[in-house]
């Protein structure tokens, strides 16, 4: 069991006030004798201050904890060292917690909230609809921790986020394909990309290319996938029976589902089929073909998601409104000019 | 601020027994109006009981906390998501710190004792010296915290452990090589490979595959890397100025550095140069030419892990001793025979 104040004042035979002035350095009259036998049991005993109770002095447990959504999916990742990084300068410490699904994200949010944390970095949000953030949120109020989202699930006032002009992003990489000629482009949607804002964004900007370039918008040729490789796999089989020239994913493992399927049809990229992608996570460039795709500065979004908890937190004030990044289109070689 | 008993106490003009009794299921002789006030008013103010203090009583937070060491290393993060599933399961949480280095390990450590999680996993190994492993688990120990780790740094009795049986796969790497005629072979060893024990179990696989082939070793052909795509490009340029005809790298992410210094250097993979790499990431299927690697069941690893714990802590026993899960050399198209 753990060692407390209570077996250091048992084994000194001093009081637990006397034990716990010592420990908690607080102003005393104690002989010098009797600190240094209240310090060497501490030690002998291997005694640790609880990081709790002391929290519960200074109102703050230096942690900060961050969910995300799919921590095998390295933009996540990024995201997460991101924070670390910026943690580690102010010495908090980050936890993590993989949601796999909404009930995950609610009982991970209950947990951090129990577990005392300074702050939340929430970049969990395909499948929340607008209760569940309005009560994350009040949840997050009501325990007096800060909360900052990574992308941003609803038009809510009042709250701290992080995100990437998705709208903007998805009509370079579309715009992209025009370029080169492409009319038939598939695109593989966020999941719930009719509903949360950040997903709705990047369909809209997918739209907006194509109305720009009077080609009619058609809504067999959006298929919503699950950031997976595997749903980009079947997103790609249901486009080419679509005869798409091109594809746009909206992630990057996505765009791996349809170099997969690709290979498996002996379908050539990009001679027979351009694809980009959107994240530009760290594989992207090692991939033969390289994959165009639209860069998200993941890890400077991770820093500055903990950068403004705890700048709040440092100076007591409120949380800024937003941070828009902007995106940037990096043309690889999985993208050519459609020749008929 | 949190809402505590004191303040439903205060609303209801009950005792603090009284408003505990009702919060904590206690058995009781209270009128059902009373209870009914009580918990309308928990309702009201968002009480939520504390977790912390709960586990005082049940001495378990169903918290198990892991620490790894690189998050966006998709071997780490297939670790997690293993042990997660096995969480899931028994209603579990998994908190995850990310260790970048040893003293973020040893915080992290701390951390997670101070939050009092059940059991700790950890598979943060790469440059611990024989006396932290020891202080890690007597901290452990002494907190009352079952402790598995995941490969592992030392031989120590009484430990309990989930590793792969590394010296094999480092040996079928290395004789998959040989047997395609290879003879210098350049080996991206682990960093700290002559002192962690995993590490050093693959160095002896590849000096055995060279032992058994009659193969003189030279040691200037063992570079160790830091396990990033980065050190695998610094590597890879050494070892090629030592004129080998293949690499095989201890884990995927330096195979990848590899492919992006022959890249760079117009070196055609498999043709002038093989290359093997370890861990079998799920990108490496995709790379052109895909990679061939030793596959870890890296999933079921993360996943046993967290099964040793929870079965320890619901039977009350001590953990077993350790479990060795086989590598399997999955041969892609990254090697291919040395012609003279």
């Amino acid at each position: 069991m753990r060692t407390t104040i209570k077996d250091i004042a048992k084994e000194t035979n001093l009081s637990l006030t006397t034990v716990s002035l010592v420990l908690n350095n607080k102003p005393h009259r104690l002989s010098k004798e009797t600190c240094e036998r209240v310090l060497a049991t501490a030690k002998k005993l291997n005694y640790r201050p609880n990081r709790m109770a002391a929290s519960l002095v200074t109102n703050s447990t230096r942690i900060i904890g961050m969910i995300i959504n799919d921590i095998s999916n390295t933009y996540y990742a990024e995201l997460a060292k991101g924070a670390e990084a910026r943690c580690r300068e102010e010495g908090y410490a980050l936890i993590i917690c993989n949601a796999g699904s909404k009930k995950d994200n609610e009982q991970y949010i209950n947990l951090l909230i129990e577990q005392s944390v300074d702050g939340v970095i929430s970049a969990f949000w395909p499948d929340v609809a607008e209760n569940d953030v309005a009560q994350i949120i009040s949840q997050a109020d009501q325990a007096s921790i800060k909360l900052v989202l990574i992308d941003f699930p609803r038009n809510i006032p009042n709250i701290s986020y992080i995100s990437l002009d998705n709208r903007q992003g998805a009509y370079l990489a579309t715009r992209h394909l025009i370029n080169l000629n492409h009319r038939r482009i598939g695109f593989i949607a966020d999941p719930f990309y009719m509903k949360t804002l950040s997903a709705s964004q990047r369909f809209l900007g997918y739209q907006n290319a194509l109305l720009e370039a009077d080609i009619n918008f058609d809504d067999s040729l959006v298929v919503p996938g699950k950031y997976t490789i595997e749903s980009g796999y079947h997103c790609t089989k249901a486009l080419i029976a679509k005869e798409v020239t091109a594809i746009f994913a909206a992630n990057d493992l996505m765009a791996y589902g349809s170099y997969q399927y690709a290979r498996e049809k002996d379908i050539i990229i990009p001679d027979q089929l351009s694809v980009v992608g959107f994240d530009d996570i760290i594989y992207s460039d090692f991939f033969s073909p390289q994959l165009t795709t639209v860069r998200q500065p993941t890890f400077q979004m991770g820093y500055q998601a903990a950068n403004e908890l705890i700048e709040s937190l440092k100076n007591k004030t409120e949380l800024k409104s937003s941070i828009i990044f902007a995106p940037e289109l990096i043309i690889r070689k999985s993208t050519s000019a459609l020749t008929v």
